[in-house]
């Protein structure tokens, strides 16, 4: 039975709906100056263009990229509205944010199913835990990998379905032993272009630090290259910290922009190997919490004397 | 001949291509435990379902929002990309974080061609002199009713052509007496669904003060209901700040869920006179820069001497 519906789900993944819509008008430029005001009318040739380039996914998905300020998280909400259960998850939730965040899945009438973590962070307490204590049927999600504590373990090559949409999961190890990259589905249905949901792997123009929780810069190296720089060149990177006021880039910037993977893996290793960075504040109390999705005794303890 | 390229214009905007597509799937649900291990497996029943809910734009439209952490600034870059100048905007970008964009824009191969303002801002010093000093190609842009100094002075019902795109212009007075909203354009080559750059008209879940530069909490409940809640429902809401985290709404959420603007206006206008907010800190620096687009002499005072 389950063979029987992996093989229907892979015939639907293979159906595609076209992408290309075609766009003819014909223009031509005017700025009309008008005393100290200018009237603004531009007309330009554009003629049988495609839809190609990288922009937002739309769609059936609803999508929404939240910031927690403090420790510059970016936590990720993402729904199959066209469902009739409006199936949702969070991706790497803070604890300080987490009711804004459940307030906002209220309001958009979806049903949180999952919490997922793309690592075990070690700069912000992960608000999978306190979510359960208020949404008790969502389940906490992360990777077997990273000998973590939750009720859903997952590895390389699973797919986690939310109504008609998935996320992959990739092994994206060396910020830590346990990260994962989610990556929206490939199939007709799914958001195009992907999206890859990074975590501390691959930043903006950066990537996450690998002198700790068994971080390894080879590890990192050989993950960024094989599992992300792999993806189509549009593909839209979402990581889980922006310290710039960057949300967004692409597979193809970073491959282009990126100034530590663009080098070559030795000079990558040195660079990593010389960062000089402090020891990170909230690592003693972040690290065990979120080893057990932020609640190290959920029955002993208030969640709030965890997050202070 | 500016009538008749007019005309082309408005043709050219009531031809409108397909904004539906359906999906078709024969889909149920299966998990399978495995030890202390979940296989993800869901499959959904999805029949003819539309993809009409609000989510983000594509197509040719690059876009791009940026955040500066210090007065929670949105600056957003747009570009139409399927035009071979590549030609952009940004809007109310941020001296602090104007080389950020700047490389940004150059990184994406992009030609600057306006830098615009929502409104004459308090809380921080526009980046668009700066702007201007680094790439002088750039026209500045505000609205005639700020009574500032920009090459280009707009009003309600302008419209503002970067390539093929367009961004229309809506007055939307109340936080100042020269507020703007700048909206995405309504036709068929035009982002779906469309975007408003709200500035601090609409916040998410919230609104700009009213009690200084020319406020009016009457206006503004004005400007908010006439030109913004009228758009369609699922029009994207881009503001100019956040202070929670959000990075985007919709009109239909608004509408819903806006503490202060889903009241009557009598209790809007008590809400407004009652906030007992303390005097911006930035306003006797920012304003007066901000009146000549954050360039009080140009000629006489380098950039940065107006910026500390």
């Amino acid at each position: 039975m389950l063979a029987m519906n992996l093989i229907r789900c892979c015939l639907s993944l293979a159906r595609r709906s076209p992408s290309h819509f075609l766009n003819l008008s014909t223009t031509q430029t005017l700025v009309s100056p008008s005393s100290s005001r200018f009237k603004l009318i531009t007309f330009q040739t554009m003629v049988s263009r495609a839809y190609t380039t990288p922009s937002h996914p739309s769609g059936k998905l609803l999508f929404r990229q939240l910031f927690e300020k403090d420790s510059s998280t970016y936590t990720y909400l993402l729904a199959d509205v066209s469902h009739p259960d409006k199936p949702a998850l969070l991706i790497d939730p803070v604890d300080k944010t987490a009711e804004r965040d459940l307030s906002l899945v209220k309001e958009l009438g979806l049903k949180l199913i999952y919490a997922m973590n793309t690592h075990v962070h070690a700069d912000h307490i992960t608000g999978t835990g306190l979510i359960k204590t208020k949404v008790p049927a969502v389940k906490s999600v992360i990777s077997e990998a990273s000998k973590s504590k939750a009720d859903l373990l997952i590895q390389a090559g699973d797919k986690i379905y939310f109504g008609d949409l998935f996320l992959e999961v990739r092994s994206t190890p060396g910020h830590t032993l346990g990260c994962v990259t989610y990556v929206t589905g490939d199939g007709p249905d799914q958001p195009q272009p992907r999206m890859a949901f990074t975590g501390d792997a691959l930043l903006i123009r950066g990537c996450g630090r690998t002198d700790f929780q068994g971080g390894s810069s080879h590890e990192l190296y050989k993950s960024v290259h094989s599992q992300i720089f792999t993806l189509p060149k549009d593909t839209l990177i979402y990581p889980a910290h922006d310290y710039k006021g960057f949300t967004v880039s692409t597979v193809g910037e970073e491959m282009l922009y990126n100034p530590r993977l663009t080098r070559d893996e030795e000079t990558f290793r040195n660079i990593m190997e010389n960062l000089n960075l402090p020891y990170p504040k909230m690592i003693d109390l972040a690290v065990p919490a979120n080893m057990v999705c932020g609640l190290q005794d959920l029955s002993a303890k208030p969640v709030e004397a965890i997050s202070n």
